[in-house]
């Protein structure tokens, strides 16, 4: 023990062991231990040392587990513990936003404690009235997705229809609650009973369907529409007037989504795009049910784009964080009145975050049920 | 003959025979002789009665042969002519925009004389300084679907790189010659060398390429960007000060297309989102090369919309005909400093139309060389 300089304490690591092809395993990863000085070096300038206190489990962290190029971010490094968001607190620091027992969101490692030299993802966290993990979630990097590629993406109004693939995921229930708020119509898929349910009777979603279940997903959408359609009523009193005068041109589509959360890709993505409204809009936020497929499935509906004048476009949550204290205004306030909830699966203990990484991206496999 | 009343003239036809299912046959047709009187009928309100001059090929008019429903255009009637968009001189007319004599293009039928009821597609032709023929090309629908997709859609800007597919065709050509006037670098793709001569030496292309020529895809269009990028100098030093820097985010990626005007679909638009630059555009106007496929082919690569944030926007030329006069008034200039060229192929005589449109569909079709 150094006590001017800091104690040398162990650090338990969530190693990352080599690039993955196909489905991802625990065994891809391993504990080690190492240890660490909890002071920031004197020559590591805006260094910041922190004790972990949640990590979270994302679907983009498959994509980073492979070994490709030219992506928006690089490959994890084999042999070094697994990055990625989490919550922390600050225990020293050489950078001036940051003091001692500060706590903050960012990039951090899946360890006990880190020293974070790229300092520029990190969020000083102001509001400690809700459960700290919430900023792993909905005030972290998924609400903020939400929010980007819903509203700046999507443009939504009130009285359309929205559809939203994974939307029990920690983006999609957040993508719904907000569709909701605006006065939209919200169907969601998921891949169980159990998460159907939550959409249903916690969410508010108006109809969920379990993906698993249907062998024709254009069946299973168009359907689900047709329920809640039905039930937000006048709708078909539009659609006898409108056959009634002939009125069947380019802008007449009895049912459809006017927009789709696209988290999943292939299948999915090709039945969705039968059924959207002219100038329906696709926020491509993910495309989950791919990564772990070494050749991504074909979709073969892209016509559609132009006979519906569609607007598909891909985003990054990374470019929109300039909104971030805009959108905390908004989803606070919303989260205290109780307006908004948020369901977390939090696993105790490093030991155990293999297990829950890799249970996500066997969530984001099953999602390819055709497979 | 009746003289107050019209004269009963006979009128060749082209028939549709019965909806089509893969490749346009000339079969798929048939000329017919029937008779019309010269004279809109007293009880036809608006109606306008016209010669025919030029009848228009246009790729979509493949699709209106499918029995689909739900779409932007409702099919042909099988054992009625054909309609599609031609230039025609006013003989009588009910409707109070169009006198005898006057010269009009917009949707007609393929025979010589045409009365046509559904007048709301028409315009009168004011302009009559250029060849007449332009009004089903460059002064007509081809044009105006250019000026929308490039323009609109794709918001472009100087020193952007545009690829441009099926780049020799109506639209194509436009697109090309409106990105030169305003400085983008561009290369398009076509069948055959006598086109890829055309883009160079005609139309201004920076480079072109024939596809059919080409295993690799991918590789063309690496190949041919990095040429041009070469040709426009100082990009290198560009890429060198990046790379000395470290930069190498995801705003940094090398090669690519900034604007991507999509005629063909399938393995070329896979391709071609290998090659897409961060925030690239792509404007969807057609899938030719998809067509005459009974299943269209899958499209893999649609990660990187995600990954690039890249907009893909499908649109309709009809939503944008309320610019057509600022179209006009851009265009007319240009064509008569001879600052953009328009290189038409004319068939004569309604005995050859069925072989002008089979051979656009076989153009079409071939365009899928991997079949």
């Amino acid at each position: 023990m150094e006590s001017d300089d800091g104690e040398v304490v162990s650090n338990k690591q969530v190693i990352f062991k080599d690039y993955v092809l196909g489905v991802l395993k625990e065994s891809d990863m391993y504990i080690a231990t190492s240890t660490i000085k909890l002071k920031v070096p004197e020559d590591c300038t805006n260094g910041v040392l922190v004790k972990n206190l949640y990590l979270s489990c994302d679907p983009y962290m498959r994509n980073r587990m492979s070994n490709f190029q030219g992506s928006y971010f690089s490959s994890l490094k084999p042999g070094s513990p697994i990055s990625g968001r989490g919550v922390a607190k600050v225990l020293d620091s050489r950078h001036p936003d940051y003091k001692k027992g500060d706590f903050i969101w960012g990039i951090t490692g899946w360890e006990e404690y880190s020293l974070i030299t790229a300092t520029e993802t990190l969020f000083k966290i102001h509001d400690k009235d809700v459960p700290l993990s919430y900023y792993t979630g909905i005030l972290g990097m998924p609400g903020m997705t939400a929010y980007a590629g819903f509203y700046e993406i999507c443009s939504p109004k009130k009285g359309e229809f929205v559809f939203i693939s994974a939307a029990s995921g920690a983006v999609g229930q957040l993508v719904g609650q907000f569709a909701k708020l605006l006065g939209c119509y919200v169907v969601g898929s998921a891949g169980s009973k159990d998460k159907v349910d939550l959409l249903k009777n916690k969410f508010g979603f108006d109809d969920a369907f379990n993906y698993k279940e249907e062998l024709d997903l254009d069946a299973a959408l168009k359907r689900h529409l047709k329920l809640v359609k039905e039930r937000a009523g006048g709708f078909y009193m539009v659609c006898f007037i409108a056959l009634k005068f002939g009125f069947t041109g380019p802008w007449y589509f009895p049912d459809g989504i006017d927009i789709y959360f696209e988290n999943v890709g292939g299948k999915m993505l090709d039945a969705v795009l039968l059924n959207m409204r002219v100038r329906g809009r696709i926020s491509v936020c993910g495309m989950v049910s791919q990564y772990n497929l070494e050749q991504p499935e074909g979709v073969h509906n892209l016509m559609h784009l132009v006979q519906k004048r569609i607007h598909m476009e891909g985003f990054l949550v990374y470019y929109f964080y300039h909104l971030f204290p805009k959108y905390l205004d908004m989803v606070l306030p919303y989260i205290k009145q109780g307006k908004i909830v948020y369901v977390e699966d939090i696993a105790k203990g490093l030991e155990n975050a293999p297990a829950a990484l890799t249970g996500l991206s066997q969530v984001a496999m099953s999602e390819n049920k055709w497979l």
